[in-house]
């Protein structure tokens, strides 16, 4: 018998596929395009300048994140809208509490077979997301690769460069012990502690109103973090993901440094309960794997707080004085 | 019957191996270090100072890219210290084309579950081709996702940053007619054509000698094309990746160009004979899915060819000439 002549395609890679994908995203992109971009997607890679002005010694900033097995509860739903902002915001909060502007972004996704609808909905959400932080999506990719991912299922990881001035970076060396913390509120669980919330939960129990509470997209807190650097606000800022505040805090404090929290400060989000009970996690746990109700903290000096507040709270964003900064080796006490 | 308390660890998770791995990897990380980088890997996010020393507009250009189904030969061979250097490679070579040098890179590394002796590996490797490519591997994501992966199995992808001289950027605008095309010789199949090659072989056939020689590292072009760069000699560039010459080489053309391959201009490698006979591939569908020995074309005035190869030849760099700009509408004819 003759063996069939092989063909890309017959091996699970569609190129044409990929191309066609692009082309139905062409609006949603071009949407995200900023001044400081030069040319278009397409090439072989993304080119844009460094609006450097007013900076003595512009320095560029660059991280990477991935959503996590949110991605596996969004496939779970069937809703897939919600995941690049995810992506996005787990790229641009690490990078503005630096004190950086994130200007350029670009998605990775990998599937073990592109289904248009998804991967459109996904990218989209992607580009939704660099629109609220104000950066521009210039390149991504999308990679077919049968038999490392399900059909049905795919991975989603992201990247995003920016600058700051040299002389405007928090390091944490302006954190000083007095320093107020204040906490400003998340959305949900954001994208971290889903490995956790899917032993807790059955799928049955994940499908429906839970599930879609706990696919909301995480908080984007770059024009409120970049309104605050601009108003010379801040002394240190930290994204709280994985780890927690307790596993976050200490990232953004200079040596010889604490922080007392006050957890009555806030109330912790019925969400955050609800899988406590269901999962029969210790309160300890819950604050070294889940954020909350506490999506970024900003330290600040004492006299600060109000300004501070009144200005998030025009922006909409919720904020708590949640603790202090206290002579100690690097350690978050509740 | 008590429920046992669950933590993040029972859920799948390590947070501490995760830190453990990036202990084992300090010297590696610290031996891609570059001038330009400010600080240590460890933070939120990677700074640096894109050097611009003699450069008027000096624009970034930022790419991603992936190992694709290599690495599951990589994990059917057990050998994951070549995979890092292919995955710099994909993003670098992708880089280099338009002119710009790369400076920073962040890995993805995501899995089931992470095993230390492969991710150092697999790490390690990324480190390796961050030195061979010049630029400060700055940071990067260890994902551990039950579920989404098996727990042996991972994906690799990776992002790199770079910079060049607005007025140096290889847009296609200098090509013209009669321009020379030359071939960079492939090290082999690089990182692309995966899925079809292990449709072709069985996993008996691909373990041992022929999986080796597979999963040899793609070569990384970025010096040799930056000594081409800083000599003003090439016109364009292209990476032959997925899609191979006739679907790389199109992409770094002015409108109205085409390009005229004459295939006896090289020897095409054994190794490529073998996957289309075992395959039964065509013609066709090999030069649209592997780089067939040709891992990066330049496009150069014909007057330059001779100072070219006597460059690339000082830099141990086996290169043809393959073909010549024509009139056309884009296509690569052979």
């Amino acid at each position: 018998m003759a063996k069939k002549s092989s063909t890309y395609k017959d091996a699970g890679v569609d190129i044409a596929a990929a191309d066609k994908l692009l082309e139905g995203l062409d609006r949603a992109i071009a949407s995200t395009k900023q001044p400081w971009q030069v040319g278009g997607i397409g090439g072989f890679s993304g080119l844009f300048k460094a609006p450097s002005r007013g900076m003595k010694t512009p320095l560029l900033c660059a991280c990477t994140d991935s959503v996590g097995t949110k991605v596996l509860l969004a496939k779970l739903l069937g809703k897939h809208d919600t995941v690049g902002i995810d992506v996005v915001a787990m790229c641009v909060n690490d990078m503005v509490v630096c004190g950086a502007k994130p200007l350029a972004f670009l998605d990775y996704f990998a599937t073990g077979g592109i289904r248009q609808s998804v991967a459109h909905d996904v990218i989209a959400g992607v580009a939704r997301g660099c629109r609220q932080a104000g950066c521009a999506l210039i390149g991504g990719e999308t990679a077919e690769m049968p038999d490392l991912y399900a059909p049905s299922e795919y991975d989603l990881a992201g990247f995003a460069v920016g600058v700051v001035d040299a002389a405007r970076v928090l390091d944490g060396k302006q954190v000083r012990t007095g320093d107020a913390v204040l906490g400003l509120a998340s959305t949900g669980v954001h994208s971290n502690g889903f490995s956790l919330i899917r032993k807790a939960f059955s799928k049955r129990e994940l499908k429906g109103a839970l599930g879609l509470r706990l696919l909301k997209p995480t908080r984007i807190y770059v024009r409120e973090l970049l309104e605050l650097q601009r108003n010379g606000l801040m002394t240190a800022a930290a994204h709280i993901t994985g780890g927690g505040l307790p596993g976050n805090l200490p990232r953004c404090l200079p040596k010889g440094c604490s922080v007392r929290i006050d957890r009555r400060a806030w109330r912790i989000p019925a969400v955050f309960k609800h899988i406590q009970r269901k999962g029969s996690v210790t309160d300890e746990e819950m604050f070294r794997v889940f954020n909350m109700g506490i999506g970024m903290a900003v330290v600040c000096r004492p006299g600060k707080v109000e300004r501070i507040r009144g200005i998030l709270s025009k922006m909409k964003q919720r904020s708590y004085v949640i603790g202090e900064v206290v002579k100690g080796d690097g350690e978050v006490t509740m």
